[in-house]
């Protein structure tokens, strides 16, 4: 069917929208595809879901290629499965609760682990029944703190999720592979360049993860790849451990007075001041940064809330990067969720009077530990991975005015565990040797990762295995954005005068524009729609009476549509206008041969 | 795609869910459709999935057939939209209400009239753009108090609705009889008998309504028909009603002692023992009976929340039907809402000490009334249609043992209004003199509605007309419960093996069952399978190895693909057995003939 301007529900906007930062928030808006209706909360217009639509068939046909089987659950959900992996609790605010009529518990699914393991439990119970792959094209809701970016990252949006349940460890991989190989097809299909970039396991439990990033200017996130290809998200990089040092011609370490020197910067000034080192001086890199930190842990299960401070050692040259220990932290405090950390207040310090603060150290001696689980303080004690044994350092003494120089790492101090802590620069080895990184901004599209048996050990889901015993399945997660792909598809794809559409997306193929008021263009305009439509194409027919040239042709290029066909005053010589509307070039053809250039253009289009 | 039992996601039950009361619900689970995830909450499974697809499709197929153009919106929304309207306190605990993390209130929508209206308003400005019409297939939310029958009342379910908006009442009754004509033609195409009975306008205001009754035996509404075409739903039939009765020369009303009368089946016996009537003795129906009710009407705006009492007069052979007084009583109220009423409670009576328990009448003269807003009572005082200008009742005389005798509608008595209060009994006349009503039981499939000019008035929804003024537009809405549709379906098409598609809608167009353990049966059920889909057909092929045949043909019935083609031993004589789901006729055909006949077969269903 012929979609008519004169008829079809869109109003464009030459404004852009108050809201809107990104080019794709402002376009989608002022092209008529999408509506706001509450922040982060879009409704889709005749165009949007045109688009939208195209974008889940490529998926569905992805999906279903690799044996995927599509079910739909729902998006309300009682409490009880998300209780059962305390992800009620450990999302916090970020997702929607409510309560029904009877006092009951439920929430806004933000994703679907929980009640697709007790799905394939409630029907599968051997391992002739595995592998098998399930995914959903569904509406999910999380409670952002900001929404922001129109789809980019809204408070009801449209993913596909899909989960692999297999036997065994081989098993999951393969089924990762194959997600991973459809994704790539995904959105190649789509139109958008992607990176898969190591990502960290975060509140999921699990092990291998990898996140699909587009890279983006405008993009959240930022990852970091080297020219050999490594590729990480900041979160997941690891860093290229020095070899460690003997140390047994190693000085003892010595205690100096440092005056009035609670900076890093002050510290290494009086340092070269008063113990200049031979040869080179001092840098902030010799000495060892012991920042203090704090985690609200809410309550779960029997465990009651609590505020845990914990101390992270990183070379006095690095800033810490929160995010990257909020990501790797979990395990350290032996807790399943998504933990928010942030530097220790004034408060948090004199609660324990031990730490000097400017001069906190880990103490002189092996034997005498201030930091650690063993220390006194009793405080966790983290440290960056370059503080390998045998490296030494300058750091706080634990007395206001003091530190200790030439403590070494594994003779003088110890500590708990190893974390990635501090940011991340340009420039940095890749740990895989395959060069400096560099940094650049993304998007995330999509996500798999081998989430293992955590789920499915909390909800029982076994089968018999060959030899007839009980095993726990192992589960993979899967996940794609598909609004945000729409807004991701938009912001790669448009210029000034508006949006430009890969044709496989597109809400049709070509755009017919009647210029003028003359009756036989409108006549022409319509019989070369018709004509288009018969050779299977998509057509958008601006049959608008009384509306300027120039409103026309605005609309056209702001719609986005790939290839505009203009029929005006040319059509008394036999000519029409086809334009690309990526390259704006336009060039006038014969009415004649109107379909056929139309086809031959659309086949050299991406 | 072939859909194989040996990798799809299903399981088939032997036995019916323990809370599932209904065919249709019993044999969804068991069949492997979908599963309960919470009270009137579904997961829908593979082949669920597809059936609810098809309906989809039909649906959308026949909405752009009338150039209803389609949207999305939201399901999670803001309350100021439906605070203006006064819907978010008028649908009480009907509907899911919950807050975002910065403590605004949000609703899950249970419809969308607020956010159409709204739109249109920000698109459209002119005469010029209408009419429009919009539809959406979105997932709705009720907070249902006794979800039930599977999907047919779910709180979480999918509808189809559209919106349009018109210029004035004549275009609107065009898009309203074009919906209308729409509906007709989906149920139609689904397989689906329905009545269209005239309803009420509920809560939306609006006048012209009409539900699309599913005649069912598991119906909950009840609806009227008559020989003559006429169709109601209980809470809109109207009374045909007498003619006015000339009263100049009736004698006077008189007041006697009838003790200890408290009931109608009391006074009738002492009216007959005390002042009997020539020729007939009185009955029910002489008497006026006057019931007390009370309705909690909520805080809505600058109006507290009241408990109100009103008093509704019957002839006394008529139990009155609480839910046709709800139906009909807003607008005697003038209350926009969805109103409960209930018996007045010995507590509501005594706060109204005129009113004498038993012995309730509107009063012994017009210069004197008790009932009635203008009465000592101040009791708002409705009546039965039934009730015209000239009757003659025996009713309370408001002291306790003493009713009055002829007294006379008009002449001795007036009320405030009528209002359609009594139970239908199978035999009342038709108003539209086309005969004697009787009761059928159905469920509502869908419903159009002139919804006329509130929700545009609320949202200042204008255009400007042909003159330049500006003119509120006029809407009308309709729906259609998609989910309850497959369920409506599969509760009218099934016998005690399982379910029976009708071909439109089955989930697949032929199932071929691989029966017995030779590998050439395995082949040629392959081979058939391939070629069917080469035909244009869906094929499910049950190719599991080591199920026996039993079990194999158990599944095929139960899951209710309207074709089955079976290949086993017949196969050594070229022989496979093809078999019509619904009348379970075998017939054993040529092999090489099967697409053939499969196709022909296919032709002669439903």
């Amino acid at each position: 069917m012929v979609l008519r301007l004169s008829t079809l529900f869109l109003r464009t906007l030459r404004e852009d929208p108050v809201d809107a930062e990104i080019a794709s928030h402002k376009l989608m808006v002022r092209a008529g595809y999408i509506r706001r209706a509450a922040p982060g909360i879009y409704s889709w217009l005749p165009l949007g879901l045109r688009v939208l639509a195209k974008v889940e068939t490529i998926i569905r046909e992805e999906m279903a290629a690799i044996g995927s089987q599509e079910v739909h659950f729902p998006a309300l959900l009682p409490r009880e499965p998300y209780e059962a992996t305390n992800r009620w609790t450990e999302y916090g605010d970020g997702i929607f609760r409510l309560k029904d009529r009877k006092d009951n518990d439920y929430l806004l699914a933000p994703t679907h682990e929980e009640m697709f393991t007790l799905l394939v439990k409630d029907l599968y119970s051997s391992y002739k029944d595995l592998p098998v792959s399930l995914f959903q094209i569904q509406t999910k809701y999380r409670d952002e703190a900001r929404p922001r970016a129109g789809l980019m990252r809204g408070r009801e949006f449209i993913m596909k999720d899909s989960y692999s349940f297999d036997i065994d460890d081989a098993d999951l991989a393969l089924s990762y592979e194959a997600h991973r190989a459809a994704y790539f097809r995904i959105f190649e299909r789509l139109g958008l360049e992607v990176v898969a970039v190591k990502a960290t396991a975060g509140a999921m439990g699990g092990s291998k993860s990898e996140e699909f990033l587009h890279p983006t200017p405008v993009g959240e996130d930022t990852y970091v790849r080297s020219a050999g290809g490594y590729a990480a998200n900041v979160e997941a990089v690891t860093t290229a451990v020095p070899a460690e040092l003997d140390f047994s011609d190693f000085a003892a370490a010595e205690v100096h007075d440092t005056p009035d020197t609670p900076t890093i910067e002050t510290l290494v000034a009086a340092a070269n001041a008063s113990q200049p080192r031979e040869g080179t001086p001092w840098t902030a890199a010799d000495t060892l940064k012991n920042v203090v930190l704090a985690v609200d842990l809410p309550a779960v299960g029997e465990k009651k809330a609590e505020r845990r401070l914990l101390v992270i050692g990183v070379p006095g040259d690095r800033g810490v990067d929160l995010k990257r220990i909020e990501a790797n932290l979990a395990g350290h405090l032996g807790f399943g969720g998504e933990v928010e950390v942030e530097p220790a207040t004034e408060a948090d310090l004199k609660q324990n009077p031990l730490l000097v603060k400017g001069y906190i150290g880990p103490g002189l001696s092996l034997a005498a530990p201030v930091l650690g689980s063993e220390g006194s303080s009793k405080l966790l004690y983290l440290v960056d991975p370059r503080v390998v044994s045998g490296t030494r350092w300058i750091t706080g003494a634990n007395q206001a005015g003091k530190h200790v120089f030439g403590l070494v790492a594994g003779r003088d101090f110890g500590w708990d565990g190893v974390i990635e802590a501090v940011e991340i620069r340009p420039g940095d080895a890749a740990p895989d040797g395959s060069g400096p990184l560099e940094l650049a901004r993304g998007v995330e599209m999509g996500h798999v990762f081998q989430l293992g048996r955590r789920y499915a050990e909390i909800f029982d889901l076994k089968v018999l295995d060959q030899n007839g015993k009980q095993v726990v399945v192992t589960m993979g997660s899967y996940g794609v954005g598909v609004t945000r792909a729409v807004a991701a598809i938009a912001e790669g794809n448009n210029d000034d005068r508006g949006l430009i559409w890969p044709k496989a997306v597109a809400p049709a193929d070509v755009h017919v524009v009647a210029v003028g008021r003359d009756q036989e263009v409108f006549d022409a305009a319509e019989k070369l729609a018709a004509d288009l439509e018969s050779a299977g194409l998509e057509v958008i027919l601006d049959d608008r009476q009384k509306v300027s040239p120039g409103v026309k042709f605005g609309d056209a290029e702001l719609v986005g549509v790939p290839i505009i066909l203009a029929v005006g005053r040319g059509l008394a010589e036999g000519l029409v206008e086809l334009k690309n509307r990526r390259t704006g070039e336009p060039a006038n053809i014969p009415v004649d041969a109107a379909v056929a250039q139309v086809l031959a253009l659309r086949e050299t289009l991406v």
